[in-house]
């Protein structure tokens, strides 16, 4: 009804009504585990993309409540769910390839700094492989593991795509793995989903801009996309909430439209550039990026026991 | 109409119309600078300290567009009102005093930072005067000056005023002044005001619950508070614009008392652990804590040029 | 020979030769795994004392080359065995106790953050006991655990002494625990050894200055120290290096004696306030705090699963 | 005598006897304010640059003892200094450039940090000018300024030289700067010394190994290097001592000799690894940070005020 912003495939279509399901569109779900269920959306046609607001391609949906828990076991169920579903994204022989792994984001903006702290925490493989190759017999199923922090474009000045184009030419990686926080458009998703998606990524995005999109198109490789929303836009909470608020009071449609003009002009243009996080985020961002890194490296570099 | 929080005495009277001004509230406005607004707001009796929610004292707001500004110089015009402002709240022999500066806050999330990066930044001179005191002649009219980060419950266990009453215990300081990032009602507010009070500070605050107060009646002297409100309550965010739609579609009383309720259940439980802040709040920050430590040091150690 | 800084009491008599053995001080020696290696000095009269320039008390030291290794399973290992010794430090009834951990160091100086890095990772339980008490059933047998990270002088004008007791007065612990960064004398313990010891610790200690001591006779209650070295004193390694180098050239004893006068001139009094440390010593100190913190929370909170 | 690691042109000459001195090395020094001196260095033949280890080119140092104070004028009148030595490396013409400014070294490390410090306080243009070009009028003087930390090889698996080529292919800049902490071979010259040279940089260097050279040679750009010495290698620091001993000791030429093999084998293979640094380096490096940005930013974004 609003233009609401969410980075979730599994967000576009759920609150949609069986006779507005798109063609185009398939939808599936599983339990991956206790408690861990596991959502597939496969864009299919241009046509539904352009409707969804999202590029064609699949988008799986990790979601699991014991993310947001401190307890460590549940983080290591969820890191093995993770490293499957993200196998299926790969070549099968994968084990040769050399990936570039990139986290986006802000590392000094705490729900911004995932991506960052993904690389953190890394097994970092190619510069030894480089050097000592026939030497690491021990890793020899390993992959070749580069990994960059590009930062964002008010601390570059350059555009994310550009500063991984230019590393891209100049180290030839097979794949390309981004990490990034995501905007979500309810706060019960926050810290507590993963989405894997072979689209890859817009930075900062929004509707419409595609020209610095990470992705397959723009780079020459693959590029497999891993994001957890850590935001809600501020302008989707309040928008949403009068979602809710108007199919409350059962306005008919004729005067809800009227109503939606209404709200577009009491919802501050600041708002846009405001976003929505809890209050423990910096707990959140820190479990999580542990728990992605650890599906990383159990991914890349499997000989290395999981890291902490 | 909806139960609004903010930390700003300002915010709680601004909307309210001429005859419902409380009796007990003095409020005066003036221009310290092209662009700076001074706000006094005193709270002078305790029927109103119960009507606005806010203890019994006087706050005294500094308004500036230019606090968002990235231009130096005018933080440190920001900076020399702060230093005048805060004087006012000091005795006129303040120079031989001890005080200890409370940094509150967490300096892992962005928003709640301000508090400790102060304190990293003041020019602490309590351990040179105890030991070189006598030699330090070109700071003969400085101030005694101490300062701590005590850190959130989340990560010590303990209250902040516990921490605190057990250091002014032992280190008997003559005053103490606590930074803290606030809350602001409304978007426009955030990144551009500070406010001054002798009340002290409720961290963590809400509703009721006093017994936490950092203030002269639980620490035996006197409690400057400075804050600079950096978030907003989602809760209230989504409230505020509720308040505005329906003033706008003239709902008559009774209606909207019907709404109100409504309302209340639309907003999410879960809004209430979350806050609204801006995407550059890492530099706004930044730029705060120098401003802020700036204008304590030229305010307690005068012949120190005014620091970076 | 020289006058040789170090925090660890197993340093102070290992090159001693059999006949110099000291009486009151007592050693042995055990493998507590493979690769673990535990030293337990007892110094056990105030002559010893003096002579060796450590206080009277047990120092328990724990050395094993993989804290130095990149696999975490390594380090569990050494987790569980610095909390089985800790364990012999503390009484039989220790889960009724109320426990303050001190994080002791600067979090801005890379070897120096261990302390503050440890309070991180700590599972902190003070505040969740006094408000959900008996509705934590799981965590019955679990101490009350607070922590705090007080700052160096430098940042807080204050003695760490003075705040603590402050604290320790105020939230009345039955024990404290603190952590801190160490120099050890020869860069082969660096980042590989832990000691513990019942005579608490002096920051920023050197000879001969007690007052500041963190111990039991100032804070009124036992003190226990867990340190690992983390740096070696710049001026340290220069004599130590002279000593190995005159023995070598077998000048003889009154020659030399002419020689340490030459040296303590040659040594820069800069270089007291130098000190050594390895290149890759942020991954290392990152690494052994969550050793540490894993050791304690295993001790104090048995019932969490061992944190990453 | 030793080997002794230096980065500083400035100190490979300064022992050397008059009728040491060499051909192909032209060295000047003036004042250029009260208490700040400027060396040239400029290394004019190969042989030269092979008997000092140092490329061809131009070595110009600062040097002031007022960079290790807390007063904050003194560092502004370095940043001019600064700007105006810079000037000096620049074409007339330099407003017009494209500026890409690199902040080498880890940011996790302190004395390492520099780099990453002085990029974090840049004025970043390029984006505003490529977006708003003609709209900033009140820049128009100003160049396109970039800026990256592209991290170490631990951290990222690939060379500097590899990320700067990429990053120089695709966005062509028309000139390089790059930032990193140095070592030093004398303590006293640790934060109070500055060099700026048009032969770019080796990371992590030592001798012989040009291959990953950040220069222009590698680059195709201009590559001017700003660096300042934070550490001293640990070998070094004892190396050097033993030199003065043995010197001081007056030992014969063939003695010394003798003398020299056996320090080689005293001074323990693990201080390759180690440096040495001071305690206070946390708040030189901050120091320092604001002290080259400064002199970046009145040198790129001259109508920008100085920043703090």
């Amino acid at each position: 009804m609003f233009e609401i912003r969410t980075d979730l495939a599994v967000e576009t279509s759920e609150n949609r009504k069986p006779e507005e399901e798109l063609s185009g569109v398939r939808t599936s779900r599983r339990m991956a585990a206790e408690d861990i269920e596991i959502t597939e959306v496969c864009i299919e046609t241009q046509k539904a993309a352009s409707q969804l607001g999202k590029p064609r391609g699949t988008y799986v949906t990790i979601e699991a409540a014991q993310m947001t828990d401190e307890d460590t076991g549940c983080h290591r169920e969820v890191s093995k769910v993770l490293s499957g579903e993200l196998k299926k994204f790969l070549p099968e022989d994968y084990y040769e390839s050399k990936i570039l792994i990139v986290g986006l984001g802000n590392r000094d903006v705490t729900p911004d700094a995932l991506g960052p702290k993904v690389i953190d925490h890394l097994f970092i493989t190619r510069h030894l492989i480089r050097e000592y190759g026939k030497y690491l017999l021990e890793f020899d199923k390993c992959c070749s593991v580069s990994g960059i922090v590009p930062g964002v474009m008010a601390q570059t000045g350059m555009e994310t795509v550009e500063i991984m184009k230019g590393i891209v030419d100049e180290t030839k990686p097979d794949l390309i793995i981004v990490i990034d926080a995501l905007a979500a458009r309810s706060v019960k998703r926050l810290n507590r989903t993963i989405q894997i998606t072979d689209t890859g990524i817009v930075p900062g995005s929004g509707v419409g801009n595609y020209r610095n999109a990470i992705n397959a198109e723009h780079l020459g490789i693959p590029v497999i996309a891993i994001g957890i929303p850590t935001v809600v836009d501020a302008a989707t909470i309040v928008a949403d909430a009068f979602s809710s608020f108007i199919s409350e009071t059962e306005q008919d449609r004729d005067g809800t439209e009227d109503v939606e003009e209404k709200i577009r002009r009491i919802i501050s243009p600041k708002l846009n550039t405001m976003y929505v996080t809890p209050k423990d985020i910096d707990e959140a961002v820190d479990r999580l990026s542990f728990t992605v890194s650890e599906g990383l490296n159990m991914t890349f570099v499997p000989s290395e026991p999981a890291a902490t």
